[in-house]
C-alpha cells in the first residue's frame, strides 16, 4: 500500500487509527535505547575469558619489562597483530590507549598547533574546511566542529561519497585541508568504498599542501552478511605521490570490549615517524599491559577474525529482525528507504523529507530512544530532515521487535500528517 | 680533606691518581643505567597480584557495565580512592588513561585551542610565557617548548620556588600564563614546598586573566624517611578567591605500575565540569576495566598506603647507599653539594660551576649513564653547568653501588680539571 498515492480521506482515517495504536504504546511504558552502536552484554560475555587470563610472565620480546616505562608506541606483539589484520607494515604503526577517537582529536590538535610534515600549523591559518561526508559519524562531526573547522557537507552515494563533488572542491579551494572517512561498512549507512572511490581519494589533486585524509577504518574487519574488503588506500597514496595523505585508524573497541581496547593509527613510514616524536612529548605511553593481555589472549589475526565471526553470530539475527519489519511495515509506503548493510553497527533509514525530527519525536515520547535527527549531519543539521540511525546492537531480540514496531508506526504517523499538510 | 684549598701540585698529583682509577673503571666494561626515575624488578613484583586478579564481576556502583562504553571521566570506585587519598572531592576528579603527563599536555592543547573559563584560547595571544621552576622535570619543560611558550627559568630554595621572584614576575606580565609545580618530594631536588608557599601561589596577584599552576602531584603519597603532607592548593586558591588557578595531577606510575596504571586531574568544581565537557568530545573515554582492576585490588585508600610502605622498604637502602656514598667519597671536599630527600625519586647534585656536562660525559665513557646534564632546565640549559639528577630506583644495590664509585670518581676528576684550569 503506497501511503504516497492515497486520498485524503483514506490518509484521515489511517492517521485516526494510527494515533489510536499509538496511544496504546504510550500506555506500555516502554524504556528502550537504540541511540548508539553500543554491543550488547551477550558480545561483551564474548571475550570474558580475556578478563580472567592471568598476566605473570612480563618479558616483551623486544625484552622490555611490559610493567615499567619504555614503549610509546606499542608493544611489538600487538602491532603485529594490528599489522596481519590491516595489512600494514608494523613501522607504520603507532598503538595508544582505549580510544581510536582519541587518537583522531590529538592528531588534529597537532595539525593545528604544531604542523605536520614540514607544513605551517593550521592555527596561522585564516580559515580550515573539512569534507564531511554526510551522514557521517557524530563524534566526527563534533570534533571538527569544537576546532571551529567549516564543515562542507558531501552526499553519499551507493560507492562512497560523491567524488565529483570532492575533487571539484579540494581542487580549487585551498583552505579545505582534509576530510572524515568511514571506508567499510560507513557509520550511518553500512555503505562501502569502491575500488574506484578509493583511488580516486588517493590520486585527486588538492590545492592545500597537506590536505589530511582521516581514513577511520572503525569496521575494518567487522562483517555481518558477507566479506568485504575495500582498497588499500595508503598503497595507492603512495602510488600516487601522495604517501602522507592518510592517516589511518582501528580500534578493538567493538572487537574486545569498548571499555578496556586498544586503538592504533597508521600512516606512511616517514609520517609515521614524525607522529611518533611528537606523541613522545606528549605522553609517557599508552597502557602496555593490556595490549599483552589482547595478544595473548587473540594470539594472531586470525584469532581476531575467529572472534568476530562469534561477536557477528549475535548481531545477524537483530539486523534480520530490524531488516525484516522495517519490510512487513513499510515495504512499498513510499514513506521509508533503506538498504541493507554488509557489515558495520548501524541500519540507516529515511523518512519523507521533513519527517525525521517528528518520527524521532514521537518514538522518544513513547519510550524509545533513537539517535537525535540530524545527528549525522554536520552542525546537528540535516538539509532535508530524512536521515535517522538505527543502532539494533543494544537491545535484546525482544526488545528490539518492541522498539522496531513502535519505530514504524512513528514513521508512518508522521509520514502520513506531512502527505496531509502538503 | 676539601679540595679547593690544595696546592696546585697536589691537584696535578692527585689528578694522575684518579686517571689511572677511570681507567680501571673503563676497563670494567660497565653497562649501568641512572638516567630515568624507573621502579625496579623487585618493585613492579610487589604488585603482581594485580595482573593475576580476575575480573568476573562488571556491574559498577552506577550501574554501567564496566566492559561497556560510557564513563568519559572514571569510576566512581576509583574516583573515591583517588578522592580519599588526595583529599580532593570526587566531583573535582577526572580519570584518565595511563599517563598524567599526557594530561597536563592535553589541557596545554585545550588552553591553546579552546581556551578555559571563558578567557580567549591563547594561540590568540601573541607570546606566552611559563614560570619554570629550576631544576625541574624535562618532560613538564619539553611540552612548553615544543608548543613555543617562553620558559622563565625561576630558582628553587629549599622551601620551593622562589617566590619574591615570581610574584614580581607575575604580578607585571600578562604574557605569564602559568607554571609548573611538583610540590612535595620536588622533581629532581626533592624540595617540600613549604605552607607559606603554597599560600602565596594560591594568593598571588597575576597580571594575566587566566594563570594556571600546573599542580603535578606526582610524588604526593611517595615517602621515604618521614611522611610529609603539604597545603591544601586547591582549598587555599579557592579562598583567595582565584579557584580556577589550579590544575592538579597525579598518577599511580609509581604506585602500581608505570606500564599500566591510572592517572587522574582534578581542579575546581565548575572547571572540572568544563574539562570534562571538553574531554567528551576529546574521547570515547578511558580503560575503565584497568580502574575496575585498580579499585579491587587496592580495595581503598589505605590498601594504596600500604602498598607505598612496601614499596619504599625497595627504595630506602637505595637512597641510603648514594647518600653514604656521597657522604664516603666527596663529603668536605667543596666538590659537590646535595640534600636528603625525604621522598620521592631522586637524589639531586651541584658540581663546581661548569662541571656537570664534563662529569655525566666521564661516566658515560665509563659505562654509566646517567640524566643529561642540563635536562633539568628549560632549553636543557643549566646556566651554571652545576645540576645533575641521580634516579636510584632502578639498578639493584650491587650496581648501584658500583655505578655510584664511578660517579664519585668522575666528580673528582672534574673538579680537579676546573680547580687546575682556573
Amino acid at each position: 500500500m503506497n501511503y504516497t498515492t492515497m486520498s485524503k480521506e483514506a490518509l484521515v482515517q489511517l492517521e485516526a487509527e494510527l494515533k489510536e495504536e499509538y496511544k496504546r504504546y504510550q500506555k506500555l511504558g516502554l524504556k528502550l535505547d537504540m541511540s548508539r552502536g553500543k554491543p550488547s552484554s551477550l558480545q561483551l560475555n564474548v571475550n570474558n575469558e580475556m578478563l580472567k587470563m592471568p598476566i605473570t610472565e612480563f618479558t616483551l620480546e623486544n625484552g622490555l619489562d611490559v610493567r615499567n616505562y619504555g614503549g610509546v608506541d606499542g608493544i611489538p606483539e600487538m602491532k603485529r597483530i594490528f599489522s596481519d589484520l590491516l595489512g600494514i607494515p608494523t613501522a607504520q604503526i603507532i598503538i595508544g590507549g582505549n580510544s581510536s577517537l582519541n587518537m583522531m582529536y590529538d592528531t588534529m590538535m597537532r595539525l593545528f598547533m604544531l604542523g605536520l610534515g614540514g607544513h605551517e600549523p593550521w592555527k596561522k591559518l585564516d580559515k580550515v574546511k573539512w569534507i564531511c561526508p554526510s551522514p557521517g559519524y557524530d563524534r566526527h562531526f563534533a570534533i571538527t566542529e569544537t576546532l571551529g573547522v567549516e564543515m562542507i557537507t558531501i552526499p553519499m552515494t551507493p560507492t562512497g561519497p560523491d567524488m565529483d563533488m570532492i575533487e571539484k572542491l579540494v581542487a580549487e579551494d585551498p583552505a579545505i585541508r582534509g576530510m572524515w572517512c568511514i571506508p567499510l561498512y560507513s557509520n550511518p549507512q553500512g555503505i562501502i568504498y569502491s575500488d574506484e572511490t578509493v583511488k580516486r581519494l588517493a590520486y585527486m589533486e588538492t590545492a592545500a599542501p597537506d590536505f589530511r585524509i582521516f581514513w577511520d577504518n572503525a569496521y575494518g574487519i567487522h562483517h555481518l552478511f558477507s566479506e568485504n574488503k575495500i582498497a588499500d588506500i595508503l598503497a595507492l597514496c603512495k602510488e600516487a605521490g601522495h604517501a602522507d595523505r592518510v592517516l589511518y585508524y582501528f580500534s578493538t573497541s567493538k572487537i574486545s570490549l569498548p571499555g578496556g581496547g586498544i586503538a592504533m593509527m597508521a600512516a606512511d613510514e616517514a609520517t609515521a615517524a614524525e607522529v611518533r616524536g611528537q606523541i613522545s612529548i606528549q605522553t609517557i605511553g599508552p597502557d602496555k599491559v593490556n595490549q599483552l593481555r589482547h595478544a595473548r589472549y587473540f594470539k594472531d589475526a586470525d584469532g581476531v577474525r575467529a572472534r568476530m565471526r562469534d561477536l557477528a553470530r549475535h548481531m545477524v539475527p537483530k539486523y534480520q529482525l530490524v531488516l525484516d519489519i522495517l519490510d512487513e511495515e513499510l515495504g512499498g509506503t513510499g514513506l521509508l528507504s533503506w538498504h541493507k548493510p554488509e557489515g558495520g553497527y548501524f541500519i540507516t533509514v529515511d523518512t519523507l523529507p521533513g519527517c525525521a525530527k517528528e518520527t524521532v519525536a514521537l518514538a522518544k515520547a513513547a519510550g524509545v530512544v533513537l539517535t537525535g535527527a540530524g545527528a549525522t549531519y554536520p552542525y546537528g543539521k540535516d538539509p532535508r530532515d530524512t536521515n535517522i540511525r538505527l543502532a539494533p546492537s543494544y537491545p535484546p531480540l525482544d526488545e528490539l521487535e518492541q522498539a522496531m514496531r513502535l519505530f514504524c508506526l512513528c514513521v508512518k504517523l508522521a509520514g502520513v500528517k506531512k502527505l496531509l499538510a502538503e
